[in-house]
């Protein structure tokens, strides 16, 4: 705990307004299942390369770790005034001061992280389909994270949607849509070409040979 | 949510004073990692039996199914007035509504996991010696369980520290301390012996033919 805080005053959020800087995020870029040194080094090159949101995401790490992680990340994200989304875990994300969790769909529901979260704490939602995600709005998600986008090593499993089925999602609601799954410099222009200007990503950027380059190159790409 | 309650109201407590609960408590029961309809039927004859303490561990669940089945064991546990714990999860344990949480050496810390819990919101900690102990309630832990008692297939590698450790614990600190690790009917007597009368079981309980009686032999040798 950082000195002249009380025990149940939870950390300063960055950045200020993060409604705001969701509205108006283009880059999502969501850490790998590294070694805690690994994914804050990766963080620094994203932050540097200008992505939007950061979001931890660690499956096997334990949940003492996870926070310390968690900690490591909203403090370089702070000090670049960039969003920061912790993955699944309501408790880590508030005593980490996150501005924000990401529940899929085997995770709590909106309705019961809502009860523990501060005003203006965004969450996220998973949905491939515009009814999931319409229920999820009217839930309270402040964004989706639609896909998957193009197929992917990471969740072979899941069904293909393509961009045309973000598109859907997309005009469906009114929050942040994110296409997701398998997006990479190859296939970015496809999301484009239809008006999709929202990605999330995790190999094309963990996997880059120069992951602040290739943060940087898929930014302007959205921009453009 | 239950009706008439607000967005940001938890569920009501119970019993109604969880500290007077835990120093009166001898018999602590933890679950097994099974299917949530096996935990609860399992959970129903715990509390048939007599037991003072339910705590819901699941080590591979995923977290919304988890939340529902700590939300069916708190019904129970709130119906039988019998202290309802969740292993690891702040979040869950909040929204759920138990009296507490339990953090093993890789969770959260204490001090993290107040910054979240209301007052009166019980924190238990893992530890197998004095000193650990003494820094665990100076860190605001409500009590101690303390193992492995004896060797436990459930935990291998953890080293065994016989009734006399645990007895070393318990003489350290105020706060009630729970003998755990391989204990059952055959070695109860062991703990009594030297003047532990609190102690922590899965096994015992969980593989026993009947677990309702076992709960109900184990809770009365503790009481004699």
């Amino acid at each position: 705990m950082r000195a002249g805080q009380g025990p149940r005053s939870l950390p300063r959020e960055a950045p200020p307004d993060p409604q705001l800087s969701l509205n108006t995020a283009r880059l999502y870029v969501i850490t790998p299942d590294r070694e805690p040194g690994q994914v804050v080094d990766l963080a620094r090159a994203v932050l540097r390369g200008g992505a939007d949101v950061l979001q931890l995401r660690h499956k096997t790490l334990p949940r003492g770790k996870l926070l310390e992680l968690a900690r490591s990340l909203r403090e370089l994200t702070s000090a670049a005034q960039v969003l920061f989304i912790v993955n699944d875990h309501v408790d880590i994300a508030l005593i980490a001061g996150a501005d924000g969790v990401h529940l899929g769909p085997d995770d709590l529901s909106i309705e019961s992280a809502r009860r523990l979260a501060p005003a203006g704490f965004l969450i996220g939602a998973s949905a491939s389909t515009p009814a999931v995600a319409v229920a999820a709005v009217s839930g309270g998600a402040d964004y989706i994270g639609c896909g998957a986008t193009f197929s992917t090593p990471l969740k072979p499993n899941k069904e293909v949607i393509g961009p045309e089925g973000v598109a859907a999602v997309s005009a469906a609601v009114r929050v942040p849509v994110f296409a997701i799954g398998g997006i990479d410099e190859s296939n970015l222009l496809q999301l484009k070409a239809i008006g999709l200007h929202r990605a999330c990503v995790i190999r094309a950027i963990a996997d880059a040979p120069n992951p602040a380059q290739a943060t940087r190159r898929l930014r302007a790409m959205l921009n453009e």
